[in-house]
């Protein structure tokens, strides 16, 4: 396939979505460790568990779509209560396992997969290209309330366009 | 090209679009109208102005990805006071005369330009596919600012997933 004849590539895709992975990462790591945990605006949840829930769906997801097999999403590890990360550093040290994970699986997924449809977590079905995308703005959408909590705090959040 | 041999085809990548901009009308919508113009968290723009930010950027990308040729950012019409909507009514107007003209601009963008570097609005300098996913990210991202908007004001927003 010509490079001329495509919208985005494989390649490229990963690097939008680690791209956005590494802007969150920095949010993360801009709270203040309580309000990281407790903070929150309009009864929404804390930045920590925005962060675990897009850490549960990245890994879990490529594993879906790689080998055609689903877990049920309430049995993905680190939506259970006690494996969750309970501190800054713990939190940051699972985002950066799952970034080095993504980026093992990522290879594994052959291009003509992206337009086979599949029954994400035999609960959403639609393409593979937009189970990826969910994924990426489901972050952008969660990040964001993250933008908020931190200037409704007075802290300044690393700039949207670095990634 | 075989659909099976890319990642999203410049039709199902104009749906994304379409379909989160169907998303941010009706969190225009669910805002009373004061609260559009004049409701902030943490210093930041109320939701209008994002609305109109998210207006400046869309169809002047189009034109210049297009024709080849920027407008400068301030240049932009909607970018002026004088020419931006002062009620919800006119926003809403402006957001669906915007869908019309980013349907009708589309079709005129080639695939192969995707992968074309361009110097967006003589600033950002990128690849065709990046400034479309700017437009689309800046937009989740400004979006989600709105949900927190409206959930401290004790207003439930549309749900994410429907677009």
């Amino acid at each position: 396939m010509s490079t001329t004849s495509t919208v985005i590539s494989p390649a490229d895709l990963l690097q939008q979505w680690q791209g956005h992975r590494n802007l969150t990462c920095r949010v993360i790591d801009a709270f203040p460790e309580d309000k990281l945990f407790n903070y929150s605006i309009g009864g929404m949840r804390p930045f920590s568990q925005l962060a675990i829930e897009m850490l549960g769906m990245g890994v879990p997801s490529l594993n879906g779509v790689i080998t055609k097999t689903w877990q049920k999403f309430e049995d993905i590890e680190i939506t259970k209560k006690e494996n969750q990360p309970t501190t800054k550093e713990a939190l940051l040290a699972a985002w950066d396992k799952t970034t080095e994970e993504i980026n093992a699986l990522w290879p594994k997924i052959d291009v003509s997969r992206f337009q086979d449809v599949e029954l994400a977590f035999g609960m959403w079905e639609g393409p593979v290209y937009w189970l990826i995308f969910y994924n990426i703005d489901n972050e952008i959408h969660h990040r964001a309330q993250g933008y908020v909590y931190l200037r409704s705090l007075g802290i300044e959040p690393p700039p949207f366009w670095e990634r």
